[in-house]
């Protein structure tokens, strides 16, 4: 899934670069690329589907051009997840009844691939095998409250034998505040909800139809049109008449055979300036620079975000954020991120279309 | 006088584009190039000399274009103002043996210019007929620490008529401390020491010859190079031999026929981001923005420059300094703004002279 358009790493994102294609760490890959990269010894290149908006195609292409332009499937309006989802479900099952589906975002941070490899690996196999919609839950480090949280219940049993990483779900709960968060961490039964899930074919499509027919009926009238000339013109006069909703909300805490998947490899979905302040590695002051030098005086706990090879001099500042991309200098105290939409909206209405 | 390296608006300001060669407001023009405008109406631009580092002499021809080339007088070393003006006055007396002249910085600004010319005419006919040495003293409008200051005396009798803004002076004083400073400007007989001299070249060259042999007799042996081919390779040898001495402390302090004119249009010498800051118009929260745009959110006091043509988005910053130039953004407050040169220092052992 990569048709996100987020503001809120503005002005470091903007609309028409929003942060699945920006390399954020200077390492020279955007986080489309690191997470098409992730995937690359486990599942060939020629079965990755991209879901996005179509005004993103080209710089998809350009990112990963060992991708073919039919692998990118444009949404013609943003519909949230469960769309999203049952339009790549329909396009996999035009080619084939039988496959495993693993469904990402394009802009997480995942630290520990090797170990993220092996959870997938294993997850895909159990899903080959079971009737189960499987999502993966991040053991919490930290009580977040950016994140949903999976309650886990009861661990899989099989042949009387325990599988020890996957559970049952008791509970999905929405971003708690920061007491509850607190409550959650300490119990031990709750989960980061990281968004990830996996499901064979057959399972995701039974969940469509019976949990979003409004969604699953329109994509079964259009069945023959996936994969032939028509499906863009089929797509753009369906696809903005379906309901916008989440698929965690949508099928996942609806259906009766959800199970979570215990895993543990360094991951954040980067939604917000802290999360990426608390990922990066920081100097003895607390402070961050992604990518330009820096010098810091009487500073602790910024992150600091120019074009490399520029220099930030930075002195008697708490806790702030610093970015500049494109003409724009964003000077923010971190605990204030969430007026930054609102910021947006006023350089919008100030300035025109200027500064987006 | 056009020489100065100063660091102190780093790094808007650099070596090798101190603050005289740049537009502080937007306006246009550098400061060098509104204080050659400054005098034309009372100067012609033929009479004006400009001493400086030979390494500005290209940018001044750029700014100024009418000036030849010989009006630009390059001080192999820096050795303060004495030797600049010495140096300056020598060339005079190579042409003329009747003149009057005003000393005064490229990098100073004035608000009231129509009254600054009046106040300048006034001098200047005054020193015609009088052997003195007039020095500007501005009306002080704030207990400002970071000039030097001149407490007036007996106002200036001829034919038995007071002239009202010529006085004797009583004492230069240093940068005084804030307590000293309200104390100064509160007894109404202190003045800003503007550092604009009027004297007429016999007057000068007299002062020079009683209180600064040191620097008078090189230039007296060396009257007959002025203005000829040999003046450049004369000056290289000399200058630098010359004591680095101020006009100020040289002669002004010790010469018996000094005096104070005072004088009221708008002068700042922008020693100081926070003489910029004060001088340049607010939004109500007391925020400035010198060229580029500005989004404020509870913050107050701020002076901020990035390239005409930029965004600058800041929230909950009080009293800071926030430039951008050439690759270095600082952000300091402005109340520890004489540790930007530590700054500079700092940056050139980290980062070599990449960000010079």
């Amino acid at each position: 899934m990569a048709g996100g358009v987020g503001s809120r790493f503005w002005p470091y994102s903007r609309n028409h670069r929003p942060k699945q294609f920006l390399d954020f760490f200077g390492t020279g890959r955007s986080l489309l690329q690191q997470t098409v990269d992730r995937f690359r010894p486990i599942v060939p290149i020629e079965n990755v589907l991209i879901v996005t908006n179509v005004m993103y195609r080209d710089v998809i292409l350009e990112q990963i051009p060992d991708l073919r332009r039919e692998q990118i499937l444009c949404e013609p309006a943003r519909r949230n997840t469960a769309p999203c989802i049952a339009y790549a479900v329909s396009h996999i099952s035009a080619r084939t009844s039988e496959a495993n589906i693993v469904v990402a975002a394009s802009d997480h941070l995942i630290m520990q691939e090797d170990e993220f490899r092996r959870v997938i690996s294993t997850g895909l196999d159990f899903v080959e095998n079971h009737d189960v919609l499987l999502t993966l839950g991040m053991k919490p480090t930290r009580p977040e409250t950016g994140y949903g949280y999976i309650q886990k219940e009861k661990q899989w049993t099989e042949d009387g034998r325990e599988l020890s990483s996957i559970y049952t779900v008791k509970t999905f709960t929405e971003k708690p505040d920061l007491e509850l968060a607190k409550v959650f961490v300490d119990s031990g039964e709750f989960l980061w909800n990281s968004g990830i899930f996996l499901w064979n074919l057959q399972s995701i499509r039974k969940a469509f139809r019976t949990y979003q027919p409004e969604i699953s009926e329109p994509f079964r009238r259009g069945e023959n049109m996936m994969g032939t000339a028509d499906e863009d013109t089929w797509i753009q006069e369906v696809f903005p008449t379906l309901p916008s909703i989440s698929v965690d909300y949508g099928i996942m805490e609806k259906a009766d055979n959800v199970y979570v998947m215990e895993a543990d490899f360094g991951w954040s979905d980067l939604g917000t300036w802290g999360s990426l302040y608390s990922l990066s590695p920081k100097d003895a002051e607390g402070n961050v620079s992604l990518k330009s030098d820096a010098l810091f005086y009487h500073s602790h706990g910024n992150v600091v975000t120019l074009e490399p090879g520029k220099l930030a001099v930075i002195q008697g500042l708490d806790g702030y954020i610093v970015a500049e991309a494109d003409g724009v200098l964003l000077i923010c105290k971190q605990q204030d991120e969430q007026s930054i939409r609102q910021m947006v909206t006023d350089a919008e209405v100030k300035f025109g279309g200027k500064y987006n």
